[in-house]
């Protein structure tokens, strides 16, 4: 997988600007820039120049001159790949752009695939796979909460804690090695309990990445706020207001929304899809029981639901409604259930605990939306935020693998299962753990994920 | 003109990529990094960092890692604005930008205005204003000729020798000022040959830089190359076969191009501008005639004229077209006239000498259109491609006053004028050479120039 031909690619975003930055790795770096690199310090050539330090000069071509440029030169492996590199940062048009990638390309180095730097910086033990996708997330980051999770990646925090794990899980499993080396002496080099104490640990520290997932993935495509209630009850008003845009069609009659409407909003530097949905009621209209069906269905799927009840029913209705919430705050334990009284400014049939307790508001009311907004932001499981968070499906796959593979060990040393059994299903959670930081993978594996890389990266 | 606040900018393309550079500029620059980045390097603190090496290291907001970045620290004097300067290098995502700019912007550090920092540049005297807009028509430059002329212009090959030139005539107007003071004395500090002769110099290398402005300019939009000939010579057919596209539309008809069809193509790094015409002939067509009076205007306006004659014509015809060539080569003596003869497939009435001397052709066949392209490629006019040419209205309006005043000392002279009235002519001509480099300017003149250049730089 490790090519060892020289690359070259222009890192800066697509396009004509005032400075742009081509990176050179590999084995040819420096013999070529030594060739059309002149600096500007007196009498002095490309190879007495000093590593890590900025140089302006001119790239040349015969008596052509490409650019002024600085160059800073870097020697392995004190670089990003660990090869020999170089970065050129030059005038941002494109033609100086293109004219030096040709004249580099002319001196037989290649122009780099999508993530072909960061696969080489971790071909050569720079970083780990985790930490190299964290780069790749960091870029595509748009919002504080992603670009906090992908930068904890990078920098290695769920690196660390795996790699540790995983390094006493090996070294329990040698001992496990050893015991059935010497099994016809019945020795026991591997402390049950301690082994059994690190599963637990491991268990728990997969299980809460695992869990993590869910939320992670869902704060890369906007956290699903379901917004249900009784027909007529100001849901899509609600969502214009929070949107701050005409979004849904609102009419005083009920059931004007039908389809599920969704938009995204970045509250406080976490996105949020908020989805309108049809009231749920009892319905003699095909289209209408379709949308509530959805409804319910968006429910599921949601991670906070706005419950609104409008607060100039019947005090019985009111109480109805109420039911219904507890109803589903026990189906779904795990889903922040928002109570929303609407139409507070009429008058209304809400008893003061109400208005102590819940959330009562008027759409139309600045102030109200952004109670609404916050109690939402509070809500949010902070836990996950301020922890290791994963967002990536390819890392659940493998810490779910792990898992399983981890309880049947901890089920066999329960029922006393021959420890060469168990040993097999050891070596696979170690194995699914290592597909994770990338200690074991294939070719195939790896070029998937570098090939989903920016270019110049 | 010179603000003394800091300010900081986005310098690489816009938009998201592997890599980003955000350049600051100012009295604030170092205090304000010393806050927010922290070097990787043990111990170590921003003001512990060396100028002009780079450093790893986070950029940090409280507890809040934004980046992982390079940074690298110039101090003044040496430094493209002249100011205390750092550049940082972080991932390009535009969240991460947008962030680090937003803290900077905390910080009180002013987003950069387009061209900013090279007007702190020009104004800190670290380059003229020569050399400035250079550097801006460098980064637009889309063509190999043009990215020279500006390549030369930013490195200060015209400013040296306007430079040289203007500090001479500074020089005299010093000493005549002195012969003024002393006039009673009837004292000659200056010797008049000398003088005249160095007139004569500036006068020569002004004009040159004003011929040069009618190429340079041309440059920019493309070479003028109007293909001229009798209806139905092929004019269209040729076109279209120089450009590789159904750009005309071509018919056996003569008279079938009414409208100058024009478009643009790259010959090894020139931009030509082919004009297609509508035939020379006497006609009674109304919209035909104002499609003739156009060809001629596309004649004047042109560098290079391709005509084309019919070789299937009657020997009369062609002799007579030959003259009709000899009758505007006469009229416009810098222009490059090309005889081409088309139709060389069919039976003609070329005689040998016109075949060898002359381009005779099939505009179906792709050498022979090689053949014309590099006709046009050697009828330019070389002197100016390797010669300083100026490509900016500016500069050529600036000359043009400038040599005027030149003639008017000169002819003044001559005619013996009081030097206390040349003096005033001396003046406004060292005034008019001074406004080119910049060392006479103002606000309004500045800020115009500046406002022009892309931002970031």
């Amino acid at each position: 997988m490790l090519n060892k031909d020289t690359i070259a690619v222009i890192s800066s975003p697509q396009g004509q600007g005032a400075i742009s930055v081509i990176r050179l790795s590999g084995e040819n770096t420096h013999v070529v820039l030594e060739k059309i690199f002149i600096p500007k310090v007196g009498g002095k050539k490309y190879s007495d120049l000093k590593t890590n330090r900025n140089y302006l000069g001119i790239v040349k071509h015969e008596d052509e001159v490409i650019d002024e440029v600085i160059i800073s030169k870097l020697k392995k492996p004190n670089s990003f790949t660990g090869e020999d590199m170089a970065e050129i940062f030059c005038h941002g048009s494109t033609y100086i752009q293109n004219r030096i990638m040709e004249l580099l390309s002319d001196s037989d180095i290649r122009t780099a695939n999508p993530g072909e730097f960061s696969l080489r910086s971790y071909l050569n033990g720079k970083m780990d796979l985790i930490q190299a996708e964290g780069i790749s997330d960091l870029i595509s980051s748009k919002t504080k909460a992603n670009h906090k999770i992908a930068m904890n990646q990078m920098r290695g925090g769920i690196s660390s804690k795996i790699k540790k794990l995983r390094d006493e899980l090996v070294k329990f499993a040698s001992l496990i090695e050893l015991e059935l080396d010497f099994s016809e002496e019945d020795v026991e080099f591997a402390s049950r309990d301690k082994f059994i104490s690190l599963l637990n640990n491991v268990e728990k520290f997969i299980s809460t990445l695992i869990d993590s997932f869910r939320y992670g993935n869902s704060l890369k495509e906007g956290i699903p706020v379901s917004i249900v209630g009784a027909p007529n009850v100001g849901k899509s008003t609600l969502l214009n207001s929070i949107l701050n845009e005409e979004k849904a069609i609102t009419s005083p009659i009920a059931g004007t929304t039908r389809d599920v409407i969704e938009d995204t909003l970045n509250l406080k530097g976490t996105l949020f899809r908020f989805i309108d949905t049809a009231g749920i009621r009892k319905t003699s209209d095909d289209i209408e029981k379709i949308g509530i069906s959805r409804t319910m269905t968006s429910i599921k799927k949601s991670e906070i639901i706005l419950f609104l009840i409008d607060s100039t029913s019947t005090k019985k209705s009111i109480n109805n409604q109420i039911l219904e919430v507890d109803k589903l705050k026990k189906k779904y334990k795990q889903k922040k259930i928002i109570i929303v009284f609407t139409k507070i400014d009429l008058e209304n049939n809400l008893n003061d605990k109400f208005k102590i307790e819940e959330l009562s508001i008027n759409t139309k009311v600045q102030k109200d939306i952004s109670e609404i907004k916050n109690k939402i932001l509070e809500s949010l499981n902070t836990e996950y935020t301020n922890q290791l968070t994963i967002t990536n499906t390819r890392h659940y796959s493998a810490l779910s693998l792990a898992r399983k593979e981890i309880n049947e060990v901890q089920k066999g040393l329960k029922k006393t299962v021959p420890m060469d059994l168990l040993s097999v299903d050891l070596k696979q959670a170690i194995y699914h753990l290592g597909e994770i930081t990338g200690e074991v993978t294939n070719d195939e594996i790896l070029s998937n994920i570098f090939s989903k890389f920016c270019i110049g990266k």
